[in-house]
């Protein structure tokens, strides 16, 4: 390793530091001295409205440093793609599409739900990753997921130790779920926060304009399997008692119907109407999800499809109330035309910091957001070990749900406040949002076919 | 009616005239010879996002006109607070409220669904109208409504002719469902297009990203019972072929099950994924609504709540594909947030025209927008003759549905393209809509009880 000899090379010397080169020992990763190493970039898991900004902002800080990142190669539908080799070129994205992915939703080199299996289980696929990455000279790994992305990002981190080959792994956080560890909040629930309280609002206006001879309830399911975090932004929508909703359902509650069923009747009598937000993760005392119950409904028919529309049948068939619910579904996450400006400001940070960290020889950590005070809302960049986050999932405390346990307390309404703040709206064309759709070049392939 | 007497005071006399006074009779409506007659104005049907900006025009033109129209009284929940002399007294309200019904949606003054008998068989409900409108001296109905509600306007504007007491009525048109003959377009129907076309575009997206390894299907279920105009809207999110939605379902086009499902599959083989936009009025071969049929899901279920879960477990059920569906139901309509401009240009324009339209004693019209040209798009305002109006309902020419019965021609995206055009984004307080909640003072009564 030649580069080492000379004393005007010391930063490429930190280089084959970073790489595991072993001069001496006649050991070096480096084919050509002066490229510097190829980064992987993929998305993982449900996606959000501003991912892509984490994306745009990890391909552009990369781009900055052509001296320690050679090209960012992206994963095609996530870790799949590095499994089968289907990389897209990102160098050979015009800079304005790179730039257009700040106000685009989605995953625009495709997502994946795939979580690798245990090393000691299925070593192949990791010494497939090794073919690949090796192939395309590739010595960082970002990863820009939710919990088991997380999980995944570590197991690629412990490839150096474990398999022999030098890599970084820098996770980069994304999930509306809102549910991981450390970091304050994740990017993409933000988003989903601020439109599910707006779309709260308005409904909530529908349908008190509605109640005097007409619709007197009105549902809206929520995304959030297991932590309230959607839930309970759909209260924000709320700023005096009375106003919609009036009854929130987490999945952390177990679902007290008699409780719940006077608590509507209550609001319809005493407000003329009720609008409820509840999550799809809804259970019953047992413990079993609602919407997977097979639930009758009134008249004894099986219930399906969502537990709004399951709730709505309950209130109809006990109170007798006209209903309409909603289920908002990939509208809540996909909503870039009315994302949060915080959320994308924080997404674009966080794609920042991951090339930071990366560029500082960090392996197995994850740039996270630290907030500093409420009001006036600061917060900055901080770095947790991907250890503490992986496979742990950040439930609502307890004390962000009042007492009966259908609304939120003042401490969660300060929590959530600043997540929704500002707007960041996209630019639109024949009025409709302007969406870039990137050419996403292959790279040529130069290994063996693999079977994920 | 000593103001008759003196030539100075003709302008007057000609509200005479149009309050039915004979004074050489002895005969005058008028109590206080200055004081010009007062309106009354109410909100009818399901509401939109523009609707009270409608109202708001209206009531800022009868303002800027004291010399002709004195107060301006709103029905509490539509012709109902007419009927129960519920009335709210709209000068009451500080001009800024007014003004901020522009960004507000939904029904400020409350709605209903309350259609008019005839005067045949319901005289009391007619009498008891002219005994709330006489005892507040109302001269000038404004309804603003759709189809049923132009048809309780024609009945108000008879009055005059068949029971003797001078009214003018001025129907002002508002639907979703775009459904109003004569008019080109009905205000919030702009709106709720621009949110589906919007929502069809992000989930698209989304599912897209999703696709090689989870969702390869999503169905959006969208309002028009009757007239696909919204389904039809849902189109404009694709502008190319192959990008979503790849298939609508009218409720014009009976549903083939088997033509639907292959196109369904091609869709996914081709294009990775299959995005869907069905009418909530989707009705089989033999002319029954889809979402009441009692249908069975491929378990055998009864499925009930919504045909976008009906569709989504049909393509479950014989393809196997897995799906993601939503229900924006008053999500839609509400949608204040992403309002098209030229829509809220246009329900403010109508809310203005009816005012002129009383002011030049006019009776049993109403204002309605007039193409002049799709690009550049160039409207103006006209008038219709409410018998013309008066249930009568706008289906979507079937020339505005492709062929296969799965999608819009250019001639209907020429139609819809102008109606989206242009954002009208409201002002933001904490995150979230700023939208105003009027004071709503009741007028007091005059009148005895009456029940509706």
């Amino acid at each position: 390793c030649p580069g080492l000899r000379r004393r005007a090379e010391i930063p490429l010397a930190r280089r084959h530091r970073q790489r595991g080169c072993h001069p001496r020992q006649g050991f070096c990763h480096t084919r050509l001295i002066m490229t510097p190493r190829n980064a992987f970039y993929a998305q993982s898991g449900g996606v959000t409205a501003v991912i892509n900004a984490t994306a745009g902002a990890l391909i552009e800080a990369a781009r900055a440093h052509p001296d320690q990142i050679g090209k960012v190669f992206a994963g095609r539908n996530g870790i799949i793609g590095a499994l089968t080799e289907d990389l897209i070129d990102t160098s050979l994205e015009p800079a304005e599409n790179i730039a257009a992915l700040r106000h685009t939703p989605a995953g625009a080199f495709g997502s994946c739900r795939y979580k690798l299996k245990s090393l000691e289980t299925h070593r192949a696929q990791y010494e497939r990753l090794i073919e690949v990455f090796r192939a395309h000279d590739i010595g960082y790994f970002f990863y820009n997921g939710g919990g088991d992305s997380a999980d995944t990002c570590l197991k690629v981190s412990q490839l150096s130790a474990t398999l022999g080959y030098p890599i970084q792994a820098i996770h980069v956080p994304k999930t509306v779920d809102n549910d991981l560890p450390i970091t304050d909040c994740c990017p993409g629930f933000g988003s989903v926060a601020k439109y599910v309280a707006i779309s709260m609002r308005e409904a909530g206006f529908d349908v008190a304009s509605m109640a005097k001879t007409s619709t007197k309830v009105f549902v809206l399911e929520v995304m959030g399997r297991h932590a309230g975090w959607i839930t309970a932004a759909c209260g924000l929508a709320a700023e005096e008692a009375g106003q919609a909703p009036h009854i929130l359902l987490f999945p952390e509650i177990p679902f007290d119907e008699t409780a719940f069923l006077a608590r509507v009747q209550e609001s319809v009598e005493r407000y003329g109407y009720c609008a409820i937000g509840v999550s799809e993760g809804l259970r019953n005392p047992q413990g079993a999800l609602m919407a997977e119950t097979g639930a009758r409904d009134a008249f004894g028919h099986a219930q399906l499809g969502g537990i709004g529309p399951m709730i709505a049948g309950l209130i109809k068939g006990k109170l007798n109330y006209k209903y309409h619910w909603a289920v908002a579904d990939y509208l809540q996450r996909a909503a870039r035309h009315i994302a949060s400006r915080t959320d994308v400001e924080q997404a674009v940070a966080l794609g920042k910091a991951a090339v930071e960290l990366a560029l500082a020889g960090k392996n197995a950590v994850m740039p996270a957001i630290v907030r500093l005070s409420d009001a006036p809302y600061r917060w900055e960049i901080g770095v947790a070990d991907l250890k503490d986050v992986a496979n742990v999932e950040k439930m609502m405390p307890r004390h962000f749900i009042t007492d009966d346990g259908f609304g939120i307390t003042e401490a969660c309404r300060a929590y959530l406040a600043p997540l929704i703040e500002g707007e960041d709206y996209p630019p639109y064309r024949r009025g409709l949002p302007d969406y870039v759709r990137l050419n996403n070049v292959a790279v040529a392939r130069k290994c063996p076919d693999f079977q994920v």
